[in-house]
């Protein structure tokens, strides 16, 4: 980042923020604007590792502000991070809300100096799904909502929908994404097939299981490809880190959340991340069984909802693409493609191949 | 490009091109400087269809000068193209020239506003490798030379030498690059597959052949992956236009030329241009045979030259690889991957994919 964009900035305190949203239009409107601002509450909610969250509450409204900091926050200055990435999160919020806006919360307003986005408050009842899938929570339209939006915003991030102009400008942009890819890298593709300070296991019960993963080189063999795979296909503006802990549900609602792992990657990454942390969630359920309820019936409606994402994901991608097969996309020329045997053809190869890629991430991401 | 960049921009004549390397003491200097400069004489020799080309001869030395245009010029300015292409020819050529100077020319000067660049009078007996095979002439080094250019562009700008940050931002600076990348995306994997006025067969003999070609489903399915992964995989910094007529050559010297197609994009796409087209060679030498000569034992030296490539190229890429294994290179680190046994199946199974995607990429060039 350059110097001169760091002097301006300063993390902001709750005095500070309060002032900061009063001079900001595009916050205090949803506030209420006038007299509702002398009732603003302001509320720290940041679990997270990496940002700052406020829940900023008048008589009017309600919105949440994040703030970046240049390190990762639970560590301290000591493991520095570029604030940029919440310009990622907020651009690539702001795409795949013009693709999906029902399940991408708004952005109204972002600083690039202040590394700082207000957006929707995601209102309670709304929990992450990490912690509703703890609970035993079932979610029916869980597969269809998640289908809905890994379909919308890989299809029209890729080039089977944008001409290579596009793409690639996309491309270019997002590549300055770089440090956050090389966390993922490193947590996802690296570190758990070496010794390293970062890998968390249950020792020493799990002590081999973890030196058996080191010592499996067809399985490196394999990762190595992943990783390969991840760092140079451009395939589609992938969320980047979409696991159960960014995404908020209640029955009703599924909105996705934290994309500032956002980049053009394979479009499997997405995928096997959703997919991979829905099986490890079923595995799970063992441990959260107890007389009351032996979660068997739960376990039944996760690989229920694992079976469906996928169907429901194959499904509406196909359908965006016949849709859109007159489109802009670079990828199948219609005057070359749009015969209805080869079309079908072409489709059924594409999605074989990204299921394998899915079910390759998955497991990546499982094993880490 | 930026209007004010178009505002510095003209095409220059032999009276200003003088006046200008007068005044450029990168090129001056190369001419003798001083008196010398008198003695210049300036000679348009642009046979191709996108430049001019000048030799620049005085007393004490010889400099080539090109310069784009904002068009194709063999059509005229019905055809726009960016000039910026000179940009990404002179980048490339630096950052070659960087890797592998014996087989890349020198630029001493580039003037992005005139998109005019100074390099290297690549001097007679050089002659176009197209017309040497034509003439049916051997060149002994050729594979030699060829896999040593190909092994050391590919190596070092890929992610077995470079760290993802470094990568990135090369493919972000190249992803520019994409008009010239729209270019061959329709001339080698769209046009041949459609009726396109763009197309040139020998009209009627190849009639069929050129239909058949129009309905061949299963080649049209694997041409697009192939249009798919030229477009998405961003593998190393390729030449781009990797054909016989990017290269000079004598008995002894090979000099790569014209890489304005420079990005970062599959490895087999330069290794499979350069073997397609010495396929297609192989298979011209029978309209070339005479009475005088039948060409047989040429055949058979084409067909070493195309076998010795590979088998160099192979050979130098992994001897590449084993000696700078404890580099930055982000695709197999050193503590996961520095087993001989692993690292050997590694680069084994890296190598076959190589060698399938330019194979792949070999026909798709040679249909085109």
């Amino acid at each position: 980042m350059a110097a001169e964009e760091e002097q301006g900035f300063r993390p902001l305190d709750e005095a500070s923020l309060l002032a900061y949203i009063k001079a900001t239009p595009a916050l205090a409107s949803r506030l209420g604007g006038g007299g509702s601002l002398d009732s603003i509450e302001i509320k720290e909610v940041g679990d997270g590792n990496l940002n700052f969250v406020y829940i900023v509450q008048s008589e009017a409204g309600a919105i949440v502000v994040k703030q970046a900091l240049p390190y990762v926050r639970c560590v301290g200055d000591s493991w520095p991070m570029t604030r940029e990435r919440a310009y990622f999160e907020a651009s690539t919020l702001r795409e795949h809300g013009r693709l999906c806006p029902e399940h991408t919360p708004e952005v109204y307003h972002f600083d690039r100096t202040l590394s700082l986005m207000g957006m929707r408050y995601i209102e309670p009842p709304h929990i992450i799904l990490r912690k509703g899938l703890v609970a035993g929570v079932e979610y029916p339209l869980l597969a269809d909502h998640m289908s809905d939006y890994m379909a919308k915003t890989l299809f029209f991030t890729s080039l089977l929908y944008n001409n290579t102009t596009d793409h690639k400008n996309g491309v270019a942009k997002y590549s300055a994404n770089v440090e956050m890819c090389r966390l993922t890298e490193q947590v996802v593709f690296s570190d758990p097939y070496r010794v390293s300070k970062f890998n968390r296991w249950t020792s020493p019960y799990l002590d081999k299981d973890a030196e058996a993963v080191r010592e499996d080189d067809e399985l490196k063999l394999e990762v190595a490809g992943l990783k390969s795979m991840f760092i140079e296909r451009a395939q589609a503006l992938i969320h980047g880190d979409l696991h159960t802990g960014s995404i908020m549900v209640t029955e009703g609602s599924t909105q996705v959340i934290d994309p500032e792992f956002g980049f053009y990657g394979p479009m499997g990454f997405d995928i096997g991340a959703f997919l991979g942390n829905l099986i490890l969630a079923y595995y799970a359920q063992n441990g959260h069984a107890d007389q009351a309820n032996d979660r068997k019936a739960y376990k039944k409606w996760i690989l229920k909802t694992i079976e469906e994402s996928w169907n429901l994901f194959q499904k509406k991608f196909v359908e965006l693409w016949n849709k859109h097969k007159e489109s802009n996309g670079e990828a199948y020329l219609p005057d070359i493609y749009n015969k209805p045997k080869l079309l079908s053809v072409v489709q059924k190869k594409y999605m074989t191949n990204l299921f394998h890629d899915s079910l390759g991430f998955g497991s990546a991401k499982m094993i880490r």
